[in-house]
């Protein structure tokens, strides 16, 4: 099924084409969680959510402090979903928004665990599961924790403005979810679902500068990680039960669909983004959810519960990610943007 | 000679004990470079420097554009002085100080080649390196860039205050370092300095809050990952011919020296750090370098030459990292820290 598109990986069972990895030994998702904020709980994946906050301060003194203490609850309700203990937990792969990733490496300290450090932006969910089963996969280690998240209130005074100044969403806008997710992965045997593969992106610039549009900034970049992805695997739509992208919106995914289409793959109805499916219209986020923390607990959650109930046998799970800066709009750069893909096996 | 400490890791060719990963494919460093700015240039490294800046802005609007143009060529000189074409690297693996890793992010827009990208602070280089050869050694890529740096008037401005203010550096601080630097790591066989083990850290933190005083936070992070990479692999400070830290400057380097004859391991002669190699006492920058400029050129250079004319054969190079931000510091967080180690062998 897998064509060797590269001479030099031929016979390498660990290798697809040039950018995807192969997983044959099968790591595992053996826990998860999620916690999502009020509002993110009152949206249409409410059924899944299990852990909801009344109010996203959490009771405490501020939302940096706040988004840091969903990270630090959300790994250790993982690994006790897991069935494990913390100290069986051989790395934390983390990424956030905000700068110098603080969630991930302020909640680390509370975790007697090797700690890697990742910034994909919200491709962060993709980009540390794809990190881990590759470890995993090759023996380096037994068992890794991965995780990101978001917060609006954070997000937004550090990439928009104070939130005092109640700033409005652009209609082509989306909102930062209130969110933090983990997934625990293991290379024993067993059953569940498992990662068998992953494409990692390359950077696209299309010349979006205009933050608010950021739908439009990735698409390009789920594009040509999807387009690779089914390159390297010799693969197609029709091979997948289901294809999510992280948070691209409804005018981002729109956006993706044209984009496929016009490389000759109709994605239809098997495709959907979870920025899309996270708010409904009623709840005015205009395209809808973005942020590390939307697809990370759309998967940690709706996604697999799926997979797990037999609903979808394999899901293609793509997260794309915006890597600008204040510093860089102010200083007028457009904005980069990478995707990451996983493959899910039921 | 490798310790076995855990049970089911008995057998395993890529695994030691808890934190350390193996490389028995033993990727190598195949091409590397490193650009320096002025000051750098000037210091007791001057013969190792190949490119060094005349000025520090480098022809560009601004500072950040300056640090992004030199991540970009050193990445490009890596490549080259690998004999390679940029088409024939498989990933990016890279990260900086700045908000959202935008030197890294940025400058991989130039390059037709998957980006993973991490935030590790000056941790980078050694976390990037652990990465890529894990990836190279289990076959899952070929050839990958490790890349990281830092620029003395960006991260002044980000972390501390205005240039303009003339902040000066309080006798236990340190001087980021303005300098990029790139190793380019493949499988193939051949000869050349070889990556044969890492060892994740975890994080620390010992609750200081000063942010002029970064090589007390870091010297725990570096002196438990060093007690844990001795511990995986049962060695000692003799087993080496040369231990480096990153850069916890003269005074950081002299409690690690502390911390770890605690531990009853005498780093003696053998031990250096790149904070306290790159300046003298001359450049008034105090206690030494810093940033995550400061390793990644003193490795990829001065450390990297030494090892390849034979004068060193077995180097463990530690990176450590603060993993603060100004809104942490500003809400009046202490300071966590991690270190990765990186076993070098000619």
């Amino acid at each position: 099924m897998v064509k060797e598109n590269l001479a030099g990986s031929a016979g390498n069972v660990n290798k697809a084409g040039k950018q995807t990895l192969l997983f044959p030994n099968r790591p595992r998702i053996i826990g998860r969680a999620a916690i999502v904020g009020p509002k993110e709980g009152e949206g249409p994946l409410k059924p899944y959510f299990k852990k909801v906050l009344k109010n996203d301060r959490y009771h405490e003194k501020t939302f940096e402090r706040a988004e840091k203490k969903m990270m630090e609850e959300v790994i250790f309700d993982a690994i006790e979903n897991a069935g494990l203990k913390t100290d069986e937990v051989d790395l934390l792969l983390s990424g956030d928004l905000l700068n110098q990733i603080i969630t991930s490496s302020f909640a680390a300290r509370r975790f007697n665990t090797s700690y890697v450090g990742l910034y994909g932006a919200c491709s962060t969910m993709a980009e540390s599961i794809a990190l881990g089963a590759a470890l995993v996969n090759a023996g380096y280690i037994e068992t890794v924790a991965c995780a990101t998240g978001s917060h609006f209130s954070t997000a937004e005074r550090q990439f928009r403005g104070p939130l005092e100044l109640g700033n409005q969403i652009p209609p082509y806008g989306q909102r930062t979810v209130t969110g933090t997710a983990c997934s625990i992965l293991s290379g024993a045997a067993g059953h569940g679902v498992a990662v068998t593969g992953a494409t990692f992106g390359k950077v696209t610039d299309y010349g979006i500068s205009d933050v608010n549009n950021m739908g439009a900034a990735m698409a390009p970049a789920a594009m040509t990680t999807m387009q690779a992805h089914f390159k390297d695997m010799g693969t197609a739509p029709e091979d997948y039960d289901m294809i999510f992208t992280g948070d691209l919106g409804k005018l981002g995914s729109d956006i993706l669909r044209d984009l496929m289409a016009e490389k000759k793959y109709q994605l239809g109805q098997r495709y959907s983004d979870c920025g899309a499916l996270i708010f409904d219209s009623k709840q005015k986020t205009m395209q809808g959810g973005s942020g590390c923390g939307c697809c990370a607990v759309t998967l940690n959650t709706y996604i697999l519960d799926k997979m797990e109930s037999g609903e979808w046998k394999k899901v293609l799970f793509l997260a794309t990610g915006a890597l600008m800066s204040t510093v860089t709009s102010q200083q007028g750069e457009s904005i980069p943007a990478v995707s990451h893909a996983i493959v899910l096996e039921a």
